[in-house]
């Protein structure tokens, strides 16, 4: 059961627009047991379009475009639709009508120019969209299925939801779910994983793959079996478990809320160089307000020292930049949030304010758990971004460590 | 001079990360004067990867693959290459003495893996990574130009700036820059854009893409000569200079400094939905401290109370969701920090916690700006992340407009 996906525009081709939507469908049909194999970019030009179609349909199972369904001029896709598979359009007033109650509901004058989104080549089925203006397209033929789908991330969310996998589901009853987990390591190089296993090791029909990210490394394990799937991650588990902090897609946030409900702990943070990241990542987990009180930015010195009650000493004399000002950071949040636990983050994420003694990329923190107090200092590479992700990561995960107790600092 | 991009991974392929390789490499050549006209991504298979250099090997002036030539043994880039290009491979002792120093540095032991990062294919060139033990390669045959990178995007990066940028202009001397020009809007819908300009009132060799963003609109005019492009530029604008915050990549964040700075104001944010989101946005910019003095996320009611004396009576009345709950932040605030501005944000982001009178999506800022105070309440749709960037990019968005002189709230 095999898909290509078609993304239009120009815009990611000039790398204004990430194609975030390809990693959605990617993930979403790999769960419904298809394989997207092959996926390309073109130009929001005619024949362009016409030409991946040209490459694709009939030689997958189910073609996806997303892109080119809006109301503009550059939006081309249902004229090369229309085009390479020899129908005409049709006015289909349902699409109009809700047009109309949009811009009724934004308060909005309707322009002209959405007429177009009315129009439907024969034979396709429109997709209904409730968070735009741009339905969707379906058309089968034979064993064959192909969607075109809208460019704006949550409207193509939304169509492939609510619609397209029920017609996936119902035109695809062989296609075998991909079971996958994934371990997520922390603290071991890539090269270092890939001597511990290899994917000779693996029971037939288990794949592997190796994903580096920013500071760490995720192991993927993934088949249709998912018993062999278990087997295999099992057996990784032996030897690699010091290394993981977690499984899947759960992120370093959710885990530590987690371990912090478990415990009956409430967590505050206190960040100057990180300005906000660690409490945005944990604040991205829905119900975060359980455990997580809030937290403070201070950013200039004074703050630290009027609001969390660093002492001028310390300022003066090791800096901002510092082990005891990061200790004293932590504990000052924890008392004016009365949290049992904290982090503190202080640092320089640059790209000035280095120096030789305190280059660009070194980060202090302090942490707090329950009647536990202490403090790191690390050194990160990569640019101001990639400074302060590693920062905030490293926060949060030596936290999690030490809250699943491995490690005693 | 045209351009096709490889992207190499299954991990591409099923969703599990996003391609940001692509939008930087399409931006990057675009300055140059290169354009990307067509990117596909294949699996780490030996054949799917042969055919995709067979697909635009020759087609293409310049073909650049990413991805798949780290250690491990789905690492096939190498491999394909050899066997596309007919080449034998040898071992580089330079490549193996900077591996090595590169692990010395981790104080890592050195993994036997990693020797294969040392083989470079005959006729190859390779080029140096400081980031890591993977070098990119290139070659060259008459006029077309062949390179292979790494697919960890800071490794790719560094590659293609310290190196092939130089390549492709010695090799490309006729390519002619993409001149762009990005007018940014806001509170106004794309087809209502579509309307005021149509693709004919444009100068020959100018093109338009309307590009919709979280809440907003970019237009985006290009060609490579630029006194057209700013002659359309300049036409839009008589147009819709109402509705233009800003221009090009600068983002709101940058903005507001800059406006801030000019004015010798200072700013502080107190954020309750948006946990930090703001703050993290405004400090994500190099030199963000000269304006940006911190601030505080007050996600539980008594850190409302307490540090931002917001008043029991208001809490208890109206809500933490309210215009005066976020006019009492705003004041709580500034006081603290003493400074000029300042901005909060309170509201009900979901998925949990909405009701008939307070729904999710609504949420209520309040502002300062020197002497003047004011607040809003906005009601967004979407999840909970799009809600919290809509809220974010709001509040940066609103006191722009109001340091600009650009509305009287």
């Amino acid at each position: 059961m095999n898909c290509a996906i078609i993304t239009i525009g120009n815009e990611i081709l000039m790398g204004k627009t990430i194609n975030t939507n390809l990693a959605y469908l990617g993930s979403e049909l790999a769960k419904q047991g298809i394989s997207v194999e092959y996926a390309l970019t073109v130009k929001d030009e005619l024949n362009a379009i016409k030409q991946a179609l040209k490459d694709t349909w009939g030689k997958y199972k189910i073609v996806i475009t997303t892109g080119g369904l809006g109301p503009t001029e550059d939006d081309l896709t249902k004229s090369a639709i229309s085009d390479f598979f020899g129908k005409k359009q049709h006015w289909d007033e349902n699409i109009w009508e809700h047009i109309q109650k949009m811009f009724a509901f934004r308060k909005m004058p309707l322009p002209e120019t959405n007429r177009s989104q009315a129009m439907v080549p024969d034979d396709f089925i429109p997709l209904r969209n409730n968070l735009g203006t741009a339905p969707g397209l379906f058309y089968q033929e034979g064993e064959f299925l192909f969607f075109a789908l809208q460019g704006v991330p949550s409207e193509m969310k939304h169509t492939f939801e609510t619609q397209i996998k029920d017609i996936i589901t119902k035109n695809c009853p062989n296609a075998k779910p991909l079971f996958i987990k994934t371990l997520r390591t922390y603290s071991i190089a890539e090269s270092r994983l890939a001597e511990l296993f290899t994917l000779s090791d693996l029971p037939k029909g288990v794949s592997l793959a190796w994903l580096p990210q920013i500071g760490r490394v995720d192991l993927r394990f993934y088949g249709t079996d998912a018993k062999k799937v278990e087997e295999a991650v099992n057996k990784a588990l032996l030897i690699i478990k010091p290394y993981v902090w977690g499984y899947d897609d759960e992120s370093p946030a959710e885990i530590l809320l987690a371990l912090l409900l478990k415990n009956f702990y409430t967590l505050s943070v206190a960040e100057s160089c990180s300005g906000g990241l660690v409490q945005k990542l944990i604040t991205d987990i829905p119900g975060s307000s359980n455990s997580f009180l809030g937290g403070v930015i201070a950013y200039s010195n004074s703050l630290k020292k009027n609001l969390l009650k660093v002492s001028e000493t310390i300022l003066e004399t090791e800096g901002a930049v510092s082990e005891s000002c990061a200790l004293q950071m932590a504990e000052g949040i924890k008392l004016l949030t009365k949290s049992t636990c904290s982090i503190s983050v202080t640092g320089i994420a640059g790209p000035n304010g280095g120096t030789a003694e305190k280059p660009v990329g070194m980060v202090c923190f302090g942490f707090i758990a329950a009647e536990k107090h202490w403090s790191k200092k690390q050194f990160f590479t990569g640019d101001r971004e990639i400074i302060r992700i590693k920062a905030a990561d490293f926060a949060i995960l030596t936290l999690i460590q030490h809250l699943q107790g491995r490690n005693n600092n």
